[in-house]
Formats: C-alpha cells, sequence, structure tokens
C-alpha cells in the first residue's frame, strides 16, 4: 500500500478537474471596511476590495464589539480553558444564550464552535434519540446539515428545492406515528433564494413533524430585531429548532440553536460534538452579545444592506452580466464552468484588486460554478462601478455571453 | 408521537443514573488565576479556587497572549468572516500553521475550529479516502476519534488500551495490502497514563500502517518545545499525523493537525468539517502563535507544572485518598459511583469554595466516577493542603474508604 500515492491521486483529480483550490492570503483594515491587504504570493502586498466575506453587515469591524471583546479579554483571559461541563461554563456563555433564546422567542438556547458543529451536532442527536425518525431534507441544504443526517444513521428523503409538493409527497408517504423532521434553511447562501417557511410550517402541523430551521444567512440581516426570516414572516415560534450562526452578520465566531428548554437539555445532555468540546473564547462570547444587542435595536445596518444588494443586483443586470435571481442580500453571478470561474476571480485579483472567490463543486453543483458577491452597506457606489466595469472588460476578453 | 415525551424521557434517565450535568457558572479572574469568581445559583457570587481548567499552565492568563489578542483585534478586527476557502484565510492563519508545522517537526500544518473537529475530520477524510482502510483504535480514545473513525465508515478494530501485544494481534490479522491507520494518544486525560508511541511506531512500521497521534493533552507541557510526549521520546517525525489544541495548555481555542504537505492538502481539500467552516477569528489566531512561540522558548511553566503535580499526588496519597496511578500532570481521584461523585463536588464547591467538576459516564466508564484535579503551575502549597483537608472531611463525613 503506497499511501502517498493514493493521497496524491486525490489532490491530482482535483486539478484535472480545475478546482483544487487556493486560499488567497489577506489581512482586512479595521475601520475601513471593505478594504483589506492581499498578500505575497499574489501579486506581492497590495490592497485589496473584498467583496466575498460573510461578515455581511461589518459588525466584525463595529467598535461596541470590539470594545466588548477587549473588556472580556481584560477581565477573564483568553480561552475558557475547557468544556461546558468542565470548567468552561462562563458567564458570558450563559448571558449569550439568554439574549438568543430572547432573539428569537424560544425557551433557550446552546451555543457551539461553529455552526457547522450545531447542525452536525443537533441533528444527529435529535434524530437518533427518537426510535425510526425519518428525516425530510431539502436538496440544497449545507454540508453540515447533511452530516448532522447522515450521522444519525435515520432514513432520508431528499425533497427538490423549496418544493411544498413534493415534500408533501413524501410526508403523506409515511406512516402517521412515524417521528418526522423537516430539515431546511430560510436563505440558501449560494442562490440567495428564500424558502417558503409558512407552508413548511403547515405541513409539519399536517403531518405531525418536527421542524429544524438553519437561519445562518439571514439572523442579524432580516427581521425587525434580527431574529432572520422567520422573524420577518412572523412563524418564528412555528418552528421546533431555529438554527444560526455568530460568525456571519454578528461578525464574530461560533454557532447555536434556540429550541423549547427540553429539547435544549437534551442536546446538551447527549450531544458529543457538543459535549467534548471546549466551550467558545469569553472573549468570542462577549463581542457576539454586544453585536446581537446592537442588531436588536438598529435598523441602520439593514436597510443599507439591502439597498446595496439591490443596487448591485441592478447595476450588473442593466450591463447584461449573467446575475442569478436572487432575493435576497447574496448576488450570484453565474460562470457555469470551474476553470474560467477561477480564471475570472485571478484576472479580478491580480489586475483590478477586487477579492471574489470562485465558488465551485462541492460548495455548489457542477455546471452552476459562480462568483458570488455579498455587498455590505459599506461598498459605494464608486466601488461597485468599478466591479461592473472589470467584469465587462473580463467577460469581453474571454469571449463570455452577455444578455441582449 | 409525542416528541416532547421522548425527548423528557431522555431526560429522566440521565437523573435516574445520577449523571445529569450541571454547568458552574464561573468567570475567572484574569491575573489572579486559579482564582475565580461563582455566580448565583450556586450559592451566591463567592470566590473559588478552579481546580479542573484544562489551561493547564495558566497561558490563558498570560500578558503575551493577551497583548497578541489585543493586537489582532485592533488590526483586522474581531472574526475572520468565511471560511478558509471564501476571504476567512488570513496572514495569521499561515503564520499559526507554519508555527505548528516547525513545533512538530512536520512539512505543514492545519487548523479547525476545535480539536473535536480536527479529530473528527481528519479521521474520517482520510480513511475514506483510502479504499478498504481498516482502522486500529485504542479503547479508550476519545469520543471526537471515535467519531470520526465511525463516520468514516470504515472497518475497525479496537485494542485494548496500551496494549501492544493485541495491537500486534489485531494488525498481523489483517492482509498486508490492506491500508492501515492506528489512532492513539499520547496522554489519555482521564487516567493521566502515557501511550508507549515508539513501540507503536515500530509496529505500524513492521505492518505498513499510518499513524495517528492525539497531543491535545500534551502539547506546551511536555518536550523542550513543547511539542508533547512524541518530542520528548524523540519520535515526532516517525508519526504520520500528530493532533493538537490550542484550547488547553496554550490556553486559547481551536485544534490543528501536522504532517506531510501531501496530507495537509487532502485533508484541506476534501474535509466537510474543515472545508465548510467559518476560520478561526484571527483573535485567537495570534493569542495562539504567541504563546506556542513563549513555550517553544521557556521551560519555567514545564518545570513548574510537573513539580506541583508530582507534589499534589504525593500529599492527596500521603492522606490515603485513592489516587489513581498517573504519570502525568492529570491528578484523578477515584469515587466509583456518579452520584457520590457528584455529591463530593457540590459539598467542595459550597463549603469549601474548591471547584472540581465530577467526572462521570459518558467521559469516563461506569464505575470509574472520578474527581480530575488539574494542578496548575500557580497552585500553591497552602491550596494544596486545603484540598486535601477539605477531601478528609468529606470522606469521613461521607464514611468512603481511605488506603490503610
Amino acid at each position: 500500500m503506497n499511501y502517498e500515492r493514493v493521497f496524491q491521486e486525490a489532490i491530482d483529480r482535483l486539478h484535472q478537474e480545475g478546482r483544487y483550490r487556493v486560499f488567497i492570503d489577506i489581512l482586512r483594515n479595521r475601520g475601513a471596511y471593505p478594504n483589506a491587504r492581499c498578500f505575497a504570493g499574489h501579486n506581492g502586498q497590495r490592497p485589496i476590495v473584498m467583496w466575498c466575506s460573510n461578515d455581511y453587515l461589518c459588525m466584525g469591524q463595529h467598535p461596541k464589539v470590539i470594545e466588548a471583546m477587549e473588556q472580556a479579554l481584560h477581565d477573564v483571559g483568553a480561552g475558557s480553558g475547557g468544556t461546558r461541563n468542565i470548567s468552561g461554563n462562563t458567564h458570558y456563555h450563559l448571558d449569550l444564550e439568554a439574549e438568543l433564546a430572547d432573539l428569537h422567542g424560544k425557551e433557550a438556547a446552546l451555543t457551539f464552535t461553529s455552526g457547522y458543529v450545531s447542525n452536525e451536532a443537533t441533528l444527529s442527536t435529535l434524530a437518533r434519540l427518537l426510535p425510526g425518525c425519518v428525516i425530510f431534507s431539502d436538496e440544497l441544504n449545507h454540508a453540515s446539515m447533511i452530516a448532522g443526517i447522515r450521522n444519525s444513521g435515520c432514513e432520508k428523503h431528499i425533497f427538490r428545492h423549496n418544493d411544498l409538493q413534493h415534500l408533501e409527497e413524501l410526508l403523506a408517504a409515511c406512516p402517521a406515528e412515524t417521528p418526522k423532521l423537516i430539515a431546511f434553511e430560510s436563505v440558501y447562501s449560494m442562490d440567495g433564494d428564500i424558502a417558503p417557511i409558512k407552508e413548511i410550517c403547515d405541513l409539519a402541523d399536517k403531518y405531525n413533524a418536527l421542524t429544524y430551521l438553519d437561519e445562518v444567512h439571514a439572523v442579524g440581516m432580516y427581521g425587525a430585531r434580527g431574529g432572520g426570516i422567520s422573524e420577518r414572516d412572523g412563524v418564528a415560534q412555528r418552528l421546533t429548532i431555529i438554527e444560526g450562526t455568530l460568525g456571519k452578520a454578528f461578525g464574530v465566531m461560533g454557532g447555536y440553536i434556540t429550541a423549547s428548554k427540553t429539547i435544549i437539555d437534551v442536546v446538551r445532555s447527549y450531544a458529543p460534538g457538543f459535549i467534548f468540546s471546549t466551550s467558545l473564547a469569553p472573549v468570542l462570547v462577549s463581542g457576539a452579545l454586544a453585536s446581537i444587542r446592537h442588531l436588536k435595536e438598529s435598523q441602520v445596518e439593514r436597510e443599507r444592506h439591502q439597498e446595496r444588494a439591490q443596487f448591485l443586483k441592478d447595476l450588473l443586470a442593466e450591463a447584461g452580466l449573467p446575475v442569478m435571481p436572487s432575493v435576497s442580500h447574496i448576488v450570484p453571478v453565474k460562470v457555469g464552468d470551474p476553470v474560467r470561474c477561477k480564471k475570472i476571480s485571478d484576472i479580478l485579483l491580480l489586475e483590478y484588486g477586487i477579492y471574489v472567490q470562485p465558488i465551485n463543486y462541492p460548495t455548489v453543483p457542477r455546471g452552476t460554478e459562480r462568483l458570488r458577491f455579498t455587498p455590505t452597506p459599506y461598498h459605494d457606489d464608486t466601488m461597485m462601478v468599478a466591479l461592473r466595469d472589470a467584469l465587462l472588460e473580463i467577460w469581453d476578453r474571454l469571449d463570455l455571453q452577455l444578455a441582449a
């Protein structure tokens, strides 16, 4: 057995398909977002404009967040020093969980080291505790939900993306007494479309199914207090579990779930990914608390964010660029080929100082490779026009199609 | 299907077995470790002495670490804003990975959001890429390794704890051409015993197996530069993969692996738990870098740590308390019953202001429930004598056995 050769062949396959990933070496400039620096190996150290961050509202740069993190650092130090059960349960964690439960109108909340872990740990644990549980999963669900579903060992049915009729067919085909769980997202981050949450809840009621909603690309950005699409649509109380992240619009790091006290207690008590991980560092928890509290009150970031996204979508569409039909803050531009997608991204970075990562398989299905722009409240008209012009020039250079 | 009842019954089972976990609500006092504060719900806010943190060397309180974290916070802000591939690959991450590769004498390194994720993601991904791979796993391996092995879908053989003869029997029974991976730890954190790494590497050579060593309870604390037991024993270069954590002796948060460039590239490119997680916040990465660099140079913390652990082991053993035979910095005292274990812990906290968490199933096998003390370089003689006296009084009160 030549291990090195097997592993090298796995890498070679990525190169052959044109989807070997190169991580761009960057540092943001605090207080001047979306401006950042790009390091050697990428044409030398030079200024760039970030166009693909999930720090959607720039809360990672907000003075209140930075100040809260400093405060915690000075109060208690760096890491938590343990799992939640063994010395890693700080008062910051409990405050944050109370804040998150309130944000989503639930009884309780639980934090994890990442959104990935919160999805994997919760789905695998809950389903495993329900004998014979069947999981109904949207076909575009995130890899972390897929991992949780697979690791639960439960029977799973995949319904076509946001397709209520298909979901109902699958639910109806399942015996009434079988435990059921419907897992889906609110904003699908690579397309920018939004699930019919209310209608899915109606089906869940009709067929007595639990609902698990991933709101990681919506919390902070939708709803009057940043509670996500479920808050905006007034259906938060109908969902069994709402999952979110502290690492995107809230600008820090970590994941969480909110639900009834019993469900939170069960996950807290049974999920290995929660039990056996050192808890979030207090410095992160403190920053997330400040961010959530700010966005519960302030509408400025949310309004400006939506306005900027719409401006960019219109600008690119009017120029004939293939903007995909997004109804959210995500602005995907379709390329449809991994090699070309990487090529455009490389030219943008090297020649224009515009940083947008190519999105290739397995993040999106093959044939739908794209550039995915995430305008923030701080991307101004000048930056957007510069982006449009750069894309038009590259589209021309590479002989790509524009709309008529 | 009454979901609430099923979940409530799962919680009830924990209460019945006496292993329902209560997280103690605390805050450490920076600069005064192991002193901390305990909050309401636990007999009011009052000072406590921490005895169960995995911030083994108090690096989470070290001025260099705090300063490095502040620096990053001011330089680039709070979170990284994305996965490593999509805008979350900062210069801090690359510096840290170079430092970690150097620490273990490997070509490359990769960071994860936690040690749990690093084990789960690496083991499941590598084994899945090796067709027909068989995994040989020490029976006391951590839950995260078990999760990775299970999620790989590979055939697995569990060898008796640290039992070379049993391991060899299992290896020998497997066809020569079958890909093999031996997964084990250096310091087993609940018992404090240490694996025969060199001898396991000899077996790996003989049977052409890959080796995966978890050093999370050893990095920073053993070896001339804190490279762990594999450095102390001079065998680091013989291991295929060394895994470690930034959240214990290094005092911050996060996990990592070090290995050949090819293996790191494969995990980086194929592991969902890595690909689809927002990267570690730069503030954590910066703190970890400072901590590792300090412990590469300084012996003071390591020497004092070992001296303090030996002092405590001797002190408790001389008093007849059932100290388990640890050859490391871990000082476990056996109780053997979950209810009694929790009771002792409660009395220590409420009456003595001594915080040590009961360690019950599933963290340790049933019947081996214990108190697990982790003396740091800053636990002085007075604290240790106070701990011994408190334990003796409680042992007497609860009619527990002392050695003759």
